[in-house]
């Protein structure tokens, strides 16, 4: 029984559902960000995220700052590229084509291997990218929260290794780590970057990422200064391995209440074994597809191998649009978002499913929102065709 | 009587002890950050913020975005000078010279006016410096962290707007905002940057900032792109005005638990005179300076007119060390901060006075941490001379 009021189900893509003790410790009396105590907790969240990522590699190195998701483009594109190296960018919507701005704001040479809506880069045409000039970095998006693309990560990561050692592989995780496997290190992966609120299941503030060795060496080997002064790896690196030390360590002051609700979700998730809770995922994942497939629905991800398993993107029948359907779940307590690629935003909806929405059995939200789906179709006058 | 579990009276110069209805809405329940609800809290923060910062001027821009204080300092540096162009950093401490390397990453040409440590630049030597060459920024710590020193802002907005009209005067407030008077609008000021963990009152996580039409219209006449992708105003400009005008919006997710915590403690600020809580604020200060200086002790900012008065700066006696006395006062249940000023740092220690620690008259947090500092000086065995 939730002690929290009630209120309609969460279910976008992001933020999502919070457990009752995760929003509990976001009501922490306050604490020195350098006292004993709190100092404790962030060295255990970040000692906590190596875990998260499958990584025992003592130079893999993580970093929690305050900041939106987006905040970690900044840390990859501030410090790993310099200006006028060459990035390559796997763009499977909106969030691809972000990282790729972002990346040219800091001065890079980005290409883009743009798949069409719905798909995703094949890895031939990757592997010729990566054989026509050299790459400082390559980014893919695990899962596009436009789209619900899911990019295959390992066969990408052999690939690189493969045609070109030297760059470095960059995995934006915002809408896949904790409900996509990703084992930083048996994937040979250089840097996740991702968010507080989705799988994670910590209210939103904290940029949350991961980086190899490598990419802290490259790091160290710029030419030039870091480009951006409050994503700079340059400034933050001591203070994470600092607090990760026990050591009170100061550049900008962290939020001790997001900290501590970060620390309680990554606790309540390595209780279990990970692979049960991506297994979880894929299992209630695969139960709303088959729902939505029964309907007569089709998903953005036309390819059943390219769809997440954190969330949905659904087209909606041609007669019925965005704006008829979300009011009609919202009526019935189910919160969705309405599209934001733009090629398609109107003529599809998108169903967050991730955390404890899924893993926790006395919640009932995933049920009522394929009942609520199916109702509202209904009542537009949908009938499967 | 609070519903915080008993915890040490935190009085370091921020993060503050938080009130518990701020606290409270730290675990406000989960909701869309493009949902009506949401949108309409966000919304309303936005517009408080113009009421705290006492500007009426529809032109003066409020933006609220997920991060440190310090990412203030980007948005200043990445957004209002561009690459080549004159800064003048006027330093009090530590801050200034944070913001000025700020500066310096994103290719300003910074000029800083130091003062010795407990003092700030004086007018005439200001004068000196904007006659000499043509600066598009000057930037002043309202108040210093690290010193408690506090600049004086009427004063030098008219010198700045009778010497150097076109020079955009931008405060870093920190450690001033809603405990020092800011009159955004009369003093003719274009920009403060300050955070939510201090004399505003709500934990740490937002980056709180308010900018003048005329420096929105200095970043609108910008040659070259914003320097920041993050902190970039283009990225950000649309999504304040959106939200503020109640309709949703999307760069990248703020954090819904922060801004309803930063609600919360702005409504209870703004429930009674702004001039109350200044007055009230420089009473306090005004009693605990008189402490300090009947135990014979002198303060970090030596004038007493360049004094902060949300916090104090103490040197120690000669004999006692920082080292001897936090934990003294610890062990009574009061925490203070050790000096940062590296010039100075084992020299001194910090004592913050602002928010509910001095607005709420059922707390003695103030009087119990005089008393704690008395005891503890007693007990290294120092007697006033």
């Amino acid at each position: 029984m939730s002690s929290q009021p009630e209120h309609p189900a969460l279910l976008i893509p992001g933020p999502i559902e919070f457990d009752d003790d995760v929003l509990q410790s976001m009501s922490h009396f306050s604490e020195s960000h350098v006292g004993p105590g709190f100092v404790a907790t962030f060295g255990d969240t970040l000692s906590m995220l190596r875990k998260l990522f499958q990584t025992t590699s003592p130079s893999s190195q993580p970093f929690i700052i305050s900041g939106s998701g987006t905040l970690g483009w900044d840390l990859v594109a501030a410090n790993l590229a310099e200006p006028g190296e060459n990035v390559l960018v796997l763009s499977t919507g909106y969030f691809g084509d972000g990282f790729a701005d972002c990346f040219r704001v800091y001065g890079a040479n980005v290409d883009q291997l743009t798949a069409p809506v719905g798909s995703r880069p094949q890895l031939p045409e990757i592997e010729a990218a990566l054989k026509s000039k050299k790459y400082k970095v390559i980014t893919v998006t695990h899962v596009d929260t436009s789209t619900g693309v899911l990019s295959e990560l390992q066969k990408l990561s052999e690939l690189v290794k493969s045609v070109s050692p030297e760059t470095l592989l960059i995995v934006d995780g915002v809408c896949s780590v904790a409900c996509e496997e990703i084992a930083f290190d048996a994937w040979n992966i250089d840097g996740v970057v991702t968010a507080s609120q989705k799988a994670i299941g910590c209210p939103a503030g904290l940029s949350i990422s991961m980086f190899s060795g490598k990419a802290i060496d490259t790091f160290k080997a710029r030419k030039s200064p870091p480009a951006s002064y409050f994503a700079s790896i340059k400034n933050w690196l001591p203070i994470m391995q600092n607090y990760e030390a026990k050591k009170p360590s100061y550049f900008a002051t962290p939020s001790p209440q997001l900290i501590h609700a970060l620390h309680t979700a990554l606790t309540q998730i390595l209780a279990k074994p990970l692979s049960e809770r991506f297994a979880k995922h894929k299992e209630v994942s695969d139960r709303i597809k088959k729902a939505v497939t029964d309907l007569g629905l089709k998903q953005v991800a036309s390819n059943p191998d390219d769809q997440a398993h954190g969330m949905t993107a659904i087209y909606l029948p041609e007669t019925i649009k965005a704006t008829d359907i979300l009011p009609r779940l919202a009526k019935n307590g189910i919160i969705w978002a309405g599209g934001i690629h733009k090629e398609i935003a109107p003529k599809y909806v998108r169903f967050g499913h991730m955390g404890v929405s899924v893993t926790d059995p006395s919640r009932t939200d995933i049920d009522r929102a394929i009942d609520a789906l199916k109702g509202g179709l209904a009542e537009c006058g949908y009938q499967k065709a």
